[in-house]
């Protein structure tokens, strides 16, 4: 039994096949999250069906991951903070059930980048935390054994949404000083710009401000960009302390691309939840997501059985 | 059936019985959490047998409420941060058996408080977040029908224990910055002193500043009282937004002495979360603790049906 795999980012989309802990095969998109999503099904679906075509065999479903908040109960999109605009009037399972004949099971894309880390990743445990930084800061939960949901199913998806300043920066989702807003790729340009010496920095001149470049510059002795570096570190490790009081884990996987600079930013957090977390059971461990950004689609697999409540295997 | 209530605080020891959804009887004893928990056993004892005394009838066990975290399967308290230094050490089930000839259920003093107010108060619901204001900020959380625990008991217990200050003040816990260490009872007297103007304020007259003192003389128009108000709301609001991220509720319980206060503390709680949380499924319900200081005493009755998995009605 194989599952087909789809995971919508905000810069691009990719979709593949999945057995087990395997990625047949993945091909991604480039994907503008200024457009409708209903007009990029089309290329979805034929992308999709050609990856079938060339790893034939049953299907069990689509795993559908998503960069907003979803409802997996009724496979529908809640909110993408502007991302998409007509995501939340799209019926999912209605789409996967008329191009493929399958179930279509929809989850948070951290959610699921959760899920296959827990399953073919660093993230196996009955309780861990994942924190992915990149465009935003993404985080999911699993507690006591069980994907952290709640109510409105957005519990455990909101830890860069927690406050870390009271008079600081708007962030996108409407509150102020978030860990986001502080922090993350989306943040930086603007950071950046209002940082004491910006102008006299190799970072204003760059066109593409990123984490990356940032990284790069402050490796490279830039005291401007190492001192916004140091900035996001702390409010990394913050933020990795506040979802280890929060949630409890004895394991936090931390995802996103600038993972791959040299400072290690893995140690540093790690060193910080150690010093200042009240854990009196012991310590926190800290590992780096494994699959990279082939996680979300290597959670389609435990998605799509946990759904349908089957043993794929 | 009945149940016999112990509700252990930093300054006093609440006893009582409870049977559904009353309070047959309680009495409260001074304590001084400096001393050790064991001498103060025997009282405890004798207090509990004269209550069960005066309400005679068959009893079910004795539940347990203690200011720290515990580990409620075992009957051990994990850790007081100081408080009652012999606590961890003491075996609460087998002086229970020896006592009463009962079994004993443990858990934290928020979590037993959020217990009642679900069975007997205002937290009626399958989705509540708790927040206690007072010497800290207690917090306890349940989520899709249960209270949330973690692997080592201690989620949804330190939601005052996030960070809202990136170089704030030392909390209690080790970390800088909690919610807990910005604005509490405890954090008060630190913070007022070290407020511009304060000793031309009449909390400067206080002999004992605690949160009823501050309220009452910002009410009276003492302008630094009034600032250091303004920033205990706002730090209570971020708290509040920060655990509505954090655990998706749709029910807001907030208890402590200093919600009697004339000023409307919830109420800015309310608006805060409303205007800045990202919650696109509605509104966040805000609700005063309806049970106050007996709220703990009452969860013993749901606690001790939950652990011994049995219908006491």
């Amino acid at each position: 039994m194989k599952v087909l795999a789809v995971d919508i980012g905000g810069t691009h989309i990719s979709c593949g096949a999945v057995e087990d802990h395997t990625l047949l095969e993945s091909v991604s998109i480039e994907a503008d999250s200024r457009n409708r999503l209903a007009d990029l099904l089309p290329a979805l679906e034929q992308t999709l069906h050609a990856i079938a075509e060339r790893h034939p065999g049953a299907y069990a479903g689509v795993g559908f991951g998503f960069c907003g908040l979803v409802n997996p109960h009724a496979g529908r999109v809640l909110a993408a903070n502007g991302k998409f605009p007509d995501a939340t009037a799209i019926d999912l399972p209605g789409w996967a059930r008329a191009a493929f004949n399958l179930p279509l099971a929809l989850e948070n894309d951290t959610r699921m980048a959760l899920l296959g880390e827990h399953h073919a990743g660093s993230a196996q445990g009955s309780d861990v935390v994942m924190m992915t930084l990149g465009t935003g800061i993404g985080t999911a939960v699993i507690s006591e054994g069980r994907l952290l949901r709640g109510k409105h199913f957005q519990a455990g998806c909101l830890g860069g949404h927690f406050t870390v300043a009271l008079e600081g920066r708007l962030c996108s989702c409407g509150a102020d000083g978030c860990f986001e807003a502080e922090a993350s790729t989306y943040a930086l340009q603007d950071v950046s710009r209002n940082w004491p010496g910006f102008q006299s920095s190799a970072l204003a001149q760059e066109e593409r401000l990123d984490l990356k470049a940032l990284f790069h510059w402050a490796d490279r002795g830039d005291h401007v960009a190492k001192e916004i570096r140091d900035r996001c570190i702390a409010i990394w490790s913050a933020c990795a302390l506040s979802l280890v009081h929060a949630y409890d884990p004895d394991l936090v996987v931390v995802g996103g691309g600038v993972m791959k600079s040299s400072y290690p930013i893995l140690e540093a957090l790690r060193q910080h939840v150690e010093a200042k977390a009240w854990t009196p059971w012991g310590k926190v461990e800290f590992r780096t997501a494994a699959l990279g950004s082939d996680a979300a689609l290597l959670g389609a697999w435990p998605l799509i059985a946990q759904q349908n409540e089957i043993q794929l295997r």
